[in-house]
């Protein structure tokens, strides 16, 4: 491997501003973010996640709401007083949610969907253009490729996984960058041959450890958004120690795709304030 | 060639039911689809196509109004007015457009948007709805692939061209079907290794003849979505006469995807007025 590709590095590059980015929106526009997080009690490792965002916020001085409702319906009670408080500049939903619930996304108000997930955000990325809001996950694995001015033009970038928040988001905008992109998934037939000729591998299927070696070419870059727990060792879809002696670039997880990730979010509810 | 893709077959399966769908429209809702068509004079191509779509509405007893502008202060007052007219069930804009008018696309209100264009109809799409307006064009190469039963799942289909109005939204519609994807274009390198090894290519980049035997592999299905002009005569992006005995089927042009588009425009246009 000749490089590591450091998610800690490309975060601090993102982060660096947003103190700045804050208090400019306090001068100019007397504006704080403020971001509201829904969820419903029962999932324990999203409630971890919630409890991050939480602190990330506290950390930047963004001012962070969280609502866990009991059941459906005061979530919906919830959503419906979130809405209505004009101070609030960011609404998302704690995932995994049941399929009535789940819906209700489409109601965010455009301009407050800081992840990018509601029909339109998608629909904007999908028409080209990259000024909305993304979803965080895949636009990680992008300010990675950025960072380490990895060129995308004409290469061939295999994406495994299509999942509506890392999948189908990294489609449009490797296609702005000009890349030929393949779109793997568990019913792909012959995946090894197609990974054999990837420049370029993104993984995002959630399965421990499946890219191996043998499954790639010499000097490919492979971008790793698996979180994967095996023996209580947080692994991506990458068998990192395998690889790293072929790949000419890898991420790490920890330490890679995630933590760009978390800081994405953060950088989302100020640019959406910025946006106004 | 074992199987010529005859569009004219599939438009017949879609429209045979056109007559008595409508009728119901008129008896249990009261209903009748009546489609606006806006444009700005200049285009002649675009024009002989806006007459063809009021030729086709007349057919099926579909109400038409077309409004071509002088100029785009005109098409904006043209616009204002159609949106308020409760009884127009379905709004398309001529294309191509200034830049400044494309943009209203998104003004058509959702359910009106019988061409799919918009961002939220698009964002729809890309989450994996199939029963919101898609762009017909797109929706022609899935009613073809569907009629002559090709089975998708697991196949390579390359997909040549990224626009918006047939590469992009195809990309949904056949995971959709698990089919395993890849979208080439102007800036693919090794385009013709990559459709050597499709069992599937989709060909949408307007390039007369572009595809011949030599990058396709025996017994590959092709779609041609292209309409060029040779020598006054209308020819596709595939070379039909040379990759005909290699390959398994192909669309002819005219005579393919064409017909096919314009009786998912007007299906599109009932279909609207039906999920109101």
């Amino acid at each position: 491997m000749e490089l590591l590709l450091e998610g800690k590095r490309v975060a601090e590059n993102i982060k660096k501003n947003f103190e700045a980015r804050i208090k400019t929106l306090k001068q100019q526009k007397n504006k704080t973010p403020y971001v509201a997080v829904l969820g419903i009690t029962g999932d324990e490792a999203s409630l971890t996640y919630v409890k991050r965002i939480e602190k990330n916020c506290e950390k930047y001085g963004i001012q962070c709401m969280i609502k866990i409702a009991q059941n459906q319906e005061e979530f919906i009670q919830n959503f419906k007083q979130i809405k209505q408080k004009k101070e609030i500049t960011g609404i998302m939903f704690q995932q995994p949610l049941p399929k009535k619930i789940a819906e209700l996304i489409n109601q965010i108000p455009p301009e407050k969907d800081i992840e990018g997930v509601s029909d339109l955000s998608m629909g904007k990325l999908f028409m080209g253009q990259e000024n909305s809001n993304i979803p965080c996950t895949s636009k990680a694995v992008i300010e990675i490729l950025d960072f380490y001015k990895i060129d995308l033009r004409g290469k061939n970038i295999v994406v495994v996984g299509r999942s509506n928040v890392v999948g189908k988001p990294l489609i449009p905008q490797l296609l702005n960058r000009d890349a030929t992109i393949t779109i793997c998934h568990s019913k792909t037939k012959n995946i090894k041959e197609i990974l054999k000729q990837a420049d370029i591998i993104i993984m995002a299927i959630g399965k421990a450890k499946f890219l191996k070696k043998e499954m790639i070419k010499q000097g490919a870059i492979l971008i790793d958004v698996g979180i994967n727990f095996e023996e209580g060792k947080m692994v991506g879809d990458i068998d990192f120690e395998d690889v790293k002696e072929k790949a000419f670039a890898v991420t790490p997880v920890p330490g890679g795709v995630g933590i760009v990730t978390n800081i994405l979010l953060i950088d989302n509810i100020i640019t959406s304030v910025e946006q106004l």
